[in-house]
């Protein structure tokens, strides 16, 4: 590294300080500026921490994806990992690498998209690191969060309801549409923007996460990152059990239908096999699921569907509308190498 | 992401997981295989944060460096920034994205790596994340660790010795020897492993850093991460105060100098702005020097050398050895571009 490139990263340095400073926020002693932050976590919490990796032409197009959006996903899927542990987020560290042609403007407005995320759930931005990328954009965000019991993939039982929060396959559809180069004929354009912002700036289910961790009868949790279809089986073999799953039952996003109609795509693949809706996958007590529907509903207006139950065994069966055993790929290839 | 990639990330995460897996390791919940690891801080202490990325090309070539290399330095720099707080390291969670063609047995040669740095000093690897990378290889490590009273970088105060643990040089040195294409001649091969072992393995010093922390008269500390000239700077903007350096009593180490003169160069240029060197950089009580000095040496055996003085204003005045002022570049190309 080189001279000019290090005051250009002393200048970032003093960039995001000026943007991601809470000055006065409970719980952090020292935040950007020094070798590490310096945290105060609450009594009586354990701490959960996760990161998680974002690569230009793996993860997202510049194409379609704004500086402020790449910021706002890489925030925002780390704060499902939190969420789906039903725990608090609190701090997050944030390391960004983009090509020295970058704007100032683009970085900052990177930084407000992920800001904007972490204003909505108090998260302060209390570190990172900043890097001349060779090429495309590289972020990486790590994210510290607090919890009083926080529920595992690993404490499925059989007998257990499956369920979802929300619905399935908007991010999937909206993925479908960004990435052709014109806007398919024959969608309203609230169909597109509902679709596209799905994909490009996830809701983390924190409210609901931490509601169900908290409400009893929740076994386990995880959230939908990588699809049913993925994310389940890894659900599965963390808590050595199998499930049955009915996919008439998926709770597939309207718009994702609309979508799939208009580009005669089969909307079922979004809902288990696109990935990236951010919902949560939660196993509970059969005797507890109205419940748990019901509140919350009434605690976040977020829907819960039961689809399907965990049984003894390994691997997902799927059951059509019919009845009858379905194959369901644990993946379709949604982003063709650039 | 398609199915095969999602299978490839599951297979390596299983293969992380047994590398890294330390079980019964106190203070671990749930580490790998959740959404995010579950851990128990100590009471009594506050948590440090720090976040670390490392690029291909902008922080080490494949030419020189190993994936072992990789992965040791990618951990180590970390540790450096906890050891700078004066604080133990405990949780690291480590992202590695590389290209499709990495051979699995090179992504196990990059976590030994690391885990060679972890297991000297207590630390578990307890999440992260795996990418394909479009590019070279891409790793971001985050490391949390624990502290009674943490060393800030902004509380240097006028009057206060600087000093410098250890020897500055040496890993300037060995990236000049690495980025040749071949050894210069005239250097014994005990020089050359010393000064390349230096610039690829750092040893971070976490045992000095915690014993410095807790011996009272330390007023502040940072690590020496892009060198005395680059790093001073800011420890001098975070304490609002400047500082005069005597460039004669820098402990240039001898093997820089055995290699500067075979290469021609300046070994002082290394010692200031060559960076990587990971040694602390102290302020401390005038009163409390000699002390801290024989107890270094006793407990770690590394030598603590006063080079200079926090003053009043703002910036370094830099001496010479015939007591001139001096023109100290900020940093030197020490990296061209791949």
């Amino acid at each position: 590294m080189n001279a000019d490139r290090r005051s250009r990263e002393d200048d970032l340095v003093r960039l995001i300080r000026s943007v991601a400073a809470r000055p006065g926020t409970a719980g952090i002693r020292r935040s950007i500026g020094d070798d590490a932050a310096v945290l105060e976590p609450s009594p009586g919490t354990t701490l959960v921490a996760t990161t998680d990796l974002l690569l230009e032409d793996v993860h997202f197009r510049r194409r379609w994806a704004e500086a402020a959006d790449i910021g706002w996903k890489a925030m925002a899927v780390n704060v499902s990992d939190i969420a789906a542990m039903g725990a608090t987020p609190r701090w997050a560290l944030v390391a960004l690498a983009c090509p020295d042609s970058t704007g100032r403007d683009e970085v900052e407005a990177f930084y407000e998209g992920a800001l904007a995320v972490c204003d909505a759930h108090g998260i302060v931005i209390v570190g990172g690191d900043t890097s001349s990328s060779p090429t495309g954009w590289i972020v990486n965000v790590t994210l510290l969060g607090e919890a009083v019991a926080p529920v595992l993939r690993s404490t499925a039982r059989p007998g257990d309801v499956v369920a979802v929060t929300g619905t399935l396959g908007r991010a999937g559809a909206g993925l479908a549409v960004l990435e052709r180069r014109e806007a398919p004929a024959g969608l309203a354009p609230a169909v597109l923007a509902e679709v596209t912002d799905a994909h490009l700036r996830p809701r983390p289910r924190v409210t609901e996460g931490r509601w169900l961790a908290g409400a009893g009868g929740v076994t386990a949790m995880m959230d939908l990152s990588d699809g049913l279809a993925t994310d389940l089986p890894r659900l599965l073999a963390e808590s050595a059990a199998g499930a049955t799953i009915d996919l008439a039952r998926l709770p597939i996003a309207a718009a994702a239908r609309t979508v799939a109609a208009v580009l005669d795509l089969d909307p079922l693949a979004w809902a288990t096999g696109g990935g990236e809706d951010y919902e949560l996958l939660v196993t509970c007590e059969p005797g507890a699921v109205e419940r748990l529907r019901e509140g919350l509903a009434a605690v976040a207006g977020t829907a819960l569907t039961a689809v399907g139950e965990i049984r003894a065994g390994h691997g997902v069966r799927w059951i059509d509308a019919q009845g009858r055993d379905a194959a369901v790929a644990a993946g379709f290839e949604h982003f063709s190498r650039a």
